[in-house]
This record gives structure tokens, sequence and C-alpha cells, in this order.
């Protein structure tokens, strides 16, 4: 094992960071200089060593994918596509020369799936713990529209899902791809009235969709996608965290453009529809009322 | 002591926090959506307990408005001015409420100061010591001109320091004043040709500058401002680390203007020339060669 401090770690990822034409001004000056267009997305989640991964039993570049790949996901859910991202590591004297360049080259490889580029950081020392921080940067997908954010949905949307749900912490909380694709796809077809990525849980983000839209919902738990059935029940799927799928409203002509034209093999599920505020968030089966839906997601 | 566990620490801070009319969007979705122009500065820094600040000795709003400014002054040496950033607190459960709030409260007064917004952010648990990163964007201060670089240094030009050098580990560092207003005004009376901020010692950034700009440098030791000269040396003033005061170079014609039309009470002091790449980087003491001038500042 070749200790971290004899590493001149910031020269070293340097040279692994391809050129970007949207980047005017690289690290190596006080800041990087973006070319940047008149509204930018700007976002930042950190993962700690022994909270959100665990460097003794995890691979190391699934850990860089990560920490790209949340942010990339909460970009892509306000409809934007990710441009740039400085990222600080925090690290402990005995972390390894090989797992911190894997790191890094999980997050050049998520950055190379998803074309932002790495532009800049700091590198510093942690008493104990690793910690990686990136703080990104996006910009609209179509020019000229809205960012797609929790508060336009509509009483007669429909609710849809990406993929299935439940039991990422198995391991596709790690290894998740976030659905920057399936945005893409989704706004060649129209406007989501919101949108937002299930990173606390189904039922969490459904209510934070129904509060600052001011709406209620009618889930229908028999259509909840639900990953590995076999292992995951109805409630994993509903509040389980770190899906990192979407969740998001189509109005009529939307939903009948996402029967009819969705090619994708990622799955678009209609889960319910949003109702008046005053009918709450419940949960039905065959349209028969179960129960209201609390919000019991994951806290981080 | 009110353990920090109780807290909900996201929603405090985002009552604390002002208006801003280039936020198209506040925290609260995904991301936070900015009005942005055509060129963009983006730079992290972060802070760690027992690394970079004592949370046991030092004042925790000193310790906040520190978090921002190192990353104001970045900012500011690159001709722009800081408009919004984004804030990472990961936190060890013994952290006292009052002291993050503290801690808190001091960046906001950075901010406001620096007329910059706080505009999103993440909070975690950290197994040990605090940890606070801040990722920050900027516009250009002048439209239509270029970002001041470490590159642009020609031979004839002046070189120049703000303030005063030397021993800011006795709490300057903490405390410092990030020269935003210095460049504004300096941008008034024209371009300087280079500029980089003191944050590794003098010698380390003149080495930084000389290098970029493929020029070398004459220093006249007897014209550096010593701060403290009771008890600081020049060699304090060559290189201590953090002084976040600007080291710049500027042509005949702005440091004609600076020596006739500088009216701010913080001294600009010429400290030198640039020369010939050649003649390398030389100390001269009343215009008698003394030495090389290493690059031996402050290693983070």
């Amino acid at each position: 094992m070749n200790p971290i401090s004899e590493f001149n770690f910031i020269s070293w990822a340097q040279k692994q960071i391809g050129d970007d034409p949207s980047v005017l001004l690289p690290s190596g000056d006080d800041t990087a200089i973006l070319k940047t267009t008149n509204k930018t997305a700007f976002t930042t989640d950190a993962l700690v060593d022994q909270v959100h991964f665990d460097l003794q039993t995890q691979r190391p570049s699934d850990i860089g994918q990560k920490a790209i790949n949340v942010n990339v996901s909460d970009i892509a859910s306000m409809g934007m596509q990710p441009s740039h991202c400085v990222i600080t590591f925090c690290v402990p004297h005995n972390l390894s020369q090989q797992k911190l360049k894997a790191i890094f080259n999980g997050m050049i490889k998520a950055c190379r799936q998803s074309q932002l580029s790495i532009v800049g950081g700091d590198f510093t020392r942690s008493p104990k713990a690793l910690m990686i921080n990136v703080a990104m940067t996006g910009r609209l997908i179509k020019k000229n529209t809205q960012p797609l954010t929790r508060s336009g949905a509509k009483i007669g949307d429909s609710i849809f899902v990406t993929g299935s749900l439940g039991g990422s912490i198995t391991g596709k909380h790690l290894r998740f791809k976030p659905r920057l694709l399936e945005v893409k796809e989704l706004l060649k077809l129209g406007n989501p009235t919101s949108m937002i990525d299930i990173s606390d849980g189904l039922s969490s983000e459904l209510h934070h969709i129904c509060k600052q839209s001011k709406v209620g919902s009618k889930i229908f738990c028999e259509q909840i996608p639900i990953a590995n059935k076999n292992t995951n029940t109805l409630d994993n799927a509903l509040n389980d965290g770190e899906d990192f799928e979407l969740l998001f409203t189509a109005d009529a002509k939307l939903t009948k453009k996402i029967d009819n034209n969705w090619t994708l093999k990622t799955k678009l599920t209609k889960i319910g529809e949003i109702c008046h505020k005053s009918n709450g968030i419940k949960l039905f089966k065959h349209n028969q009322y179960l129960h209201k839906l609390p919000a019991k997601g994951w806290c981080h």
C-alpha cells in the first residue's frame, strides 16, 4: 500500500481529465471559467465513509460513480443536462493511492456517461473518514423551456415512475444509472408537469410533489413496479431510499404520447392520478380505498 | 447543549436566507436554478476541524466566515464577483446546535459582505470531524472583458501586492477580508495583466504567475510590506500561507494610474518587476542581487 501523503493527487487527477470546449479556463487558475447559458442548475451532495458507503467492503470505483451520479440524478430530474462539477476529497492518512485513483476513475467514468466535466476541486486531509463532496451545474436540455419542478402537478395528471422500486440497499444504490437518457427522451414527447428523483423513497417524494403543487393523489398499489419481487415487498417499493428512479406527472396529452411512443427499455409505469388537495394522499387496491399513504421514506 | 440530531438544520437554514432576484428557483427543489451570464467562475474549498480550524478554541462565526471568504478570495482574484454558493456540512453527533447556528450565521454575514447568496446545500453526519465545503460561482465584474488569470504577465510589468503579508496564523487567516472591493476599484483603473490570491505564500504564488506567464521576476525585498514588523520577518512575508492578499501585475499605464488615482485605504505596494524568463525569480535588496527566491510557501 502506497500512502497517500507521497502522492500528488491534484497533478495526477488533472491529467486524467479530457478537454471540454465549454470550459474556457480549466483548473490551474484560482477558479475554472465556464461557458454558461442564462439558466444554470446548481446542486451539491456529499458521501461520507461509514455513513453513505463502506470503503472496506465496497468497490472504490462504485463509490466514485455514486458520488457523481447522485448529483446527475438531481439535475436530470429538473429537466437539465449536467455540465460541470468540482470535487472535494477529504482524505484520511491511511487511504491508499490505489483506492483513491479507483474512486476518481469511477467519477470520470460516470462523468463520461452523462457528458459532463470535472473542472476543479479541493484535496485536503481528514482526521478520520473519507469524505467526497461534488458540486454540479447543469443547463436546460430544451432551450427556452422552464426547468421541471415539484410544483406543477395538476388535478387529472397521471403519476408515473421509471424502472422499478425497492431494495436498493442490496447494491443498486451504489451502481444505479441516473435517468438522464429517460428525461431527454421524455422531453422529446412533451413537458412533464412536475418531476423529482426518488432518493428518499416514493412515499416521501410523492408528498413533496403534492405539497409543493397543492394537490392530492390516488396511488394504485397493484401498479407499483416492485424490484426483485422475491425479496422486496410493496413496503420496500413505497419507502426504501436511494432508488434514484424518477417520479413525475403528465397531462392527458403527454400520457397518451407515453403510451404510444415510449421506446426506451426503461419502463414508465403509471401508478396513480393527481386529485384535489382535500382528498389527501391515498393508497388504493383495484380501486378500493386502503388507507392514507404516510411519508415514511429514508431519513439521512 | 442541545444535540444536533434533534434539530432540523435545513429548515432553519432556509429561513435565514434572504431573497435574491438572480435565483430563479431557490432550494426546496432538486437543485437551485440561477440566472447566469455567458462566463461563470466555479470553484470549491473545504475546511476540516483539526486541519484548517479548531472548533474547541476558535469562534464558530469566524470559521463560517472563513469557509465563505476563501472562495470569495479565489473568485475575486479572477476579476469576478461571487454570485451563488452551495454548502455542505458533515457534522459529528456531538456538535451543539448553538455552534452550528453560529457557523452558519458567520457564513451569511460573509455572503452579505460580498453580495452573494447561499442557494442550496447538503447536511449529513460525520463519524468524527466537522467538515464544511463551499462551492461557489461568480460572474465578470466588467462585462465583455476576460477573467484575470495567472498567465498574462509581460516583461516590464510592475508586480504589486495588496495590504501587508506574514503571520496570518496568529488570527488573520480566520478573520481576513477578501479583497473584492480592491479588485473592483482596480478594474475601474484598468486591467491587471495577471492576478492570483496569496493563499499559499507570496513566493509560491509568484512562482505560479511566472511559470504560467513564462516570465521571470525581480523582487525588491525592502519594498515588501510586512505585517506587524515586531513579530514577523521578511521570511514570514515571503512564505507564510493564508494571507489572502492579492498579487498582481500591471503594465506601465495601469501602474501610473495606481500611483496617481488609488484612493482606497488598503495599500497597493509595488514589490518588483517582471523580466525575461531566463533571469529566473530573484530577490534584490536596494538593487543588489541577493539570491534566488524558492517557492517554499505553505503546503496544505
